[in-house]
Order: structure tokens, then C-alpha cells, then sequence
């Protein structure tokens, strides 16, 4: 059995109730393709939750904002086919854009609080449109389990705060981060970086690195915490910082002191390239359900 | 097999899953209780649509504005029990509030165009809380059809965007108006109503069969056909119009001149209570999805 590909949605929807009857587990691993490594661990995640793994393909317009790269951002739905086939995938959902959003379309879905701080309070909307496609997205394939990435954390939590505040009985698992050697974490957005690019976005890794450095020698309070990373990412010239943050892993709302289980996230321009990492600080483990 | 009470989202998940399993069809009847003769009409029309009938009864506090009657509207729970369990009904889902808005809840659903006017218009948030509370609905019950009224004409035109937007995969049944045989539209809001203000009540239906007269008699502009039924409610020395508007049936845009199926709907206050009905203008059948 080859890997199907599937563009509408009531076929998804078909197929997923197929499989559900037949009591299979089915898997959804949401993507914007031109995949890489980091993809692939998910979908492996994916697999080993599951009987089926769907991957699904979908470059969302309405996650970007007017000035953003949309039109820009990389695709390559062949190339992503032969890889999702090596990984043994069941299904590809690829819908055309006038699937997702016909004429009319005019319902949102937010997440309030958690939406709020970090990249949402640079990118407007942006967290309306994950929400609202990934809520799409499930009740197109209705998973029994979902597989995000961790460096997208916001992202993570928003969804997870949705799915509990929704009901829709879905499993999130948050995968974590996947990086080069070098420390860099692996993005679709980093086929935009040029040689000297590359170089300067080591700068967000090596700052993490540097802020669970400083919580390991007993540091706790938050400015210090944040003023170390910023200098830090300040030694890249090509660097331009948009966040660096300190806040509740499971609230994102932002903390002075370290307690409990912190997240460390931030966000940088490296010439045109947006670029975000974080760090979990403390010893407890990651959050699940998001509250308040 | 007596009707069974359901009041947590795990397990009407796992019954609707059992049922779905055993290809059962499942059809959804979602109420505020208090039940009346309106809503068993609803009840007749899921089971003729399928082969389980689940009632919701819920109180929804997120869509009654802060200074409306959310702790004086009615409730009787043992009694509606009775009247659904000789409808044949299999399960009613009774969640206790804090079961649907437990601590941290902050997730919201807009279908942003069509809760604007009318009713959006003069109760603040209302739809978005309908909508919230009918997509969570949808995910606990998990049914193929659900029941709706269309006396709360909008509220139906908002549930069938959100499931079309959304891709609930969900069909939408509205039933036609349920009315006394004097006219008045059944609501259990109509308990609130003494003697005096029943009577004044009429006005509402009243004014609509005029609207209906005018048509039939060649009339086509929509300021003389709201002008009429203004002046039938002011006959009612009780009444105090909140609004009378002639919309697209399908868009609800305000129209000035009637064409394809129009619909003139109605909010008027009779003391304290606050009434809605409407109708039909038009050959045309009822709109299906409802576009921008």
C-alpha cells in the first residue's frame, strides 16, 4: 500500500472514519512542508503513538501576517512526497487554499491569554490563524493524537489550551527541539540564510546555552537571566532582537523569578530571517494542559 | 434500556464513540431546558434523522450578557427528564458549568459577519458564546445531525457557518417555527410572561402575517414592509421594539428592496421579557450553508 494523497476535506474525513471503525490510532503530524530533520522526528513520534500517520501540507495564509513571507515562504511538495514515503506515512493531506478558505469564510477561533505575549505580541492575528486552521486541520483527519514541535512552543500551548478548552479529545504531544550540531535549531526558515546568516543565528542557541549556564551556577533572578542572553545575542552584529523573555512554561505569562518549570523564549531578526528558539529552565517536567 | 443521564465530556465521548462504532447514527438536540412543546418537535425531528437521540441541557452562562436573566432562567431538570424519556430520548447530557468553563477557559469562536447584526447587534458577545458552547457540544456528543430552531433564525445561520468553516462534517436540521394557536411562538422565556403582557405578546406573530399580507399583495420595498409591522407592535401599548429588520436569509445584511428569500426578523420587549420571531419572505426554500 503506497502513501495516498489526499486534497479534499471530506475525503480525509472519509478515509479517518474508515480507519477509526476499524479501531486503528491514527496520528496527524500538521506541517508547511519543505520539510527537514526536525520534521521527520515528528513524524517517527507520529508513528510510534499510532497505527496511521497522516502528515498534513499546508502553508496558512492566515497564520502570516500582510507583511510577512507567504508568497516567499519555501515549498517543495515533491521532494516532501519522496521523504514522507521513506518514513512510511499513510496519508498526505494537501488541500488547495480555496478548500480551507471558500468564499464566505468568516469563522475564528482564539485563545486569549495565551495568544497574547511573545510572538503574538509582534505578529497580529498569528495565533487566530494557527488556532483556527489547526482546528480545521482536526476535524478533517480527526486524530486521536497530534505531534507539534517544541521550538514553536507558543504554538504548542496555544494548541493544547484549545484542544482542552474545546473538548476535542485529542492527545498533543510536543516533540523536542531537533538541531544541528552546531546547536541551531532546524527550521524551513533557515534556506533563507546566507553563509554570514548562519553564522549569526548561532547566536540564539549559544545564548539558551549560556542562560542554563547561569541557572546551573544558582541564578534566579529574571533581569539577569534575560540581560545575560540579550548580551550574549548582542555580540552578533547581524542580530536584531525582537524578544528575549522569561515566563511560565504552562501560562507564558512573564516572571521575575525563577520558579516551577520556566521557559526562556525568544525571538530574532537575522538579516530578513525571523528566527525563534527557547529553553525550558528548572527541574520540573514540561507542563501538559495549559491553564490560566 | 431506560434514557441515561450524562453529566461529564469523557464519557458522553466514549458512548458516541461505542455508537459510532456500530455505525448507529447520532443525532444531537441542543436546549437550555425548560423544555416546551417546540423543543419535543425538535426531539421527533432527531429521531426520525437517526438512530440515537442525545439531548443536551445547558444553561450556557457565556451567552447571556451581564445584565440579562441568567440566574432567573428557568429551570427544571426532573420535570424535562420526564418529557424526554417518553420521547424515547437515549441520553440526555446535563454537564454542570464548571464541567464546560472549568478554571484557565479561554477559548472563543467568532463567526464574525453573521453575529453582527440583529440580535448581535443589542446582546454583546451572544453569539460568540453560542458558537463557543455549540462547537464543544459538537465535540462531546460527536453526532452526525443536529436540531436546531428556527426561531433563533440567526443563532441557526451561525451554528451552520461555524460547522461549514470549520469542517465539523455535521448536518444542520432547522425546524420550522413551533407556535401556540393563537401565534405566539413557543420560548420558555414565555414563562416570565403574566396576563396582561401574553396578550401583548400576540403583537409579535401578528405584525409578521401582516408583513406576510403585504407581500402577498405585491409589495416589494422594505421600508414600507418593516414600516407596517412598526406600527402593528405599536399597536400594543406593551411592547417596546428593540428592533424589526428585513435581511438576506442567507447573508443577514439588512435588504431595501424584498428579493430571492428574505427574512423579517423581530426583537421586542414586553415588560421585562425580551421576545424574537420571524418569517419568510419569498418562493424560495430556506438557505442551506450560509455564504458571506
Amino acid at each position: 500500500m503506497g502513501m495516498r494523497v489526499i486534497q479534499r476535506i471530506g475525503e480525509m474525513q472519509s478515509w479517518s472514519e474508515g480507519e477509526r471503525r476499524q479501531r486503528c490510532r491514527v496520528a496527524l503530524v500538521p506541517t508547511m512542508g519543505f520539510l527537514h530533520e526536525g520534521h521527520l522526528r515528528l513524524v517517527r513520534a507520529g508513528r510510534e503513538r499510532s497505527d496511521r500517520v497522516v502528515v498534513s501540507i499546508f502553508v496558512n495564509p492566515m497564520q502570516f501576517t500582510p507583511q510577512e513571507d507567504f508568497d516567499a515562504y519555501p515549498r517543495d511538495f515533491e521532494r516532501d512526497c519522496r521523504l514522507l514515503e521513506n518514513e512510511g506515512v499513510n496519508v498526505v493531506f494537501h488541500p488547495p487554499v480555496e478548500e480551507i478558505y471558500p468564499e464566505g469564510f468568516q469563522t475564528h477561533i482564539d485563545v486569549e491569554r495565551l495568544s497574547a505575549p511573545l510572538c503574538g505580541a509582534f505578529r497580529s492575528g498569528h495565533f487566530r490563524g494557527v488556532a483556527t486552521v489547526v482546528a480545521k486541520l482536526f476535524n478533517a483527519v480527526r486524530p486521536h493524537v497530534a505531534i507539534f514541535g517544541c521550538k514553536d512552543y507558543q504554538q504548542l500551548q496555544v494548541v493544547r489550551c484549545m484542544v482542552k478548552d474545546l473538548n476535542y479529545g485529542i492527545e498533543i504531544y510536543g516533540h523536542p527541539i531537533v538541531r544541528e550540531p552546531d546547536g541551531l535549531a532546524l527550521s524551513s526558515r533557515n534556506a533563507y540564510l546566507d553563509g554570514e546568516e548562519r553564522q549569526a543565528a548561532l547566536s540564539l542557541s549559544r545564548s539558551l546555552r549560556k542562560a542554563e549556564l547561569l541557572v546551573s551556577q544558582g541564578e534566579r533572578r529574571g533581569s539577569a537571566i534575560v540581560d545575560a542572553v540579550a548580551a550574549e545575542l548582542a555580540k552578533a552584529p547581524l542580530a536584531r532582537v525582537e524578544y528575549v523573555t522569561l515566563c511560565d512554561a504552562a501560562s507564558l505569562q512573564e516572571i521575575s523569578c525563577l520558579q516551577g518549570t520556566a521557559l526562556l523564549a525568544l525571538a530574532v531578526r537575522i538579516g530578513a530571517t525571523r528566527l525563534i528558539d527557547n529553553v525550558q529552565l528548572g527541574v520540573d517536567p514540561i507542563p501538559s494542559p495549559a491553564p490560566a
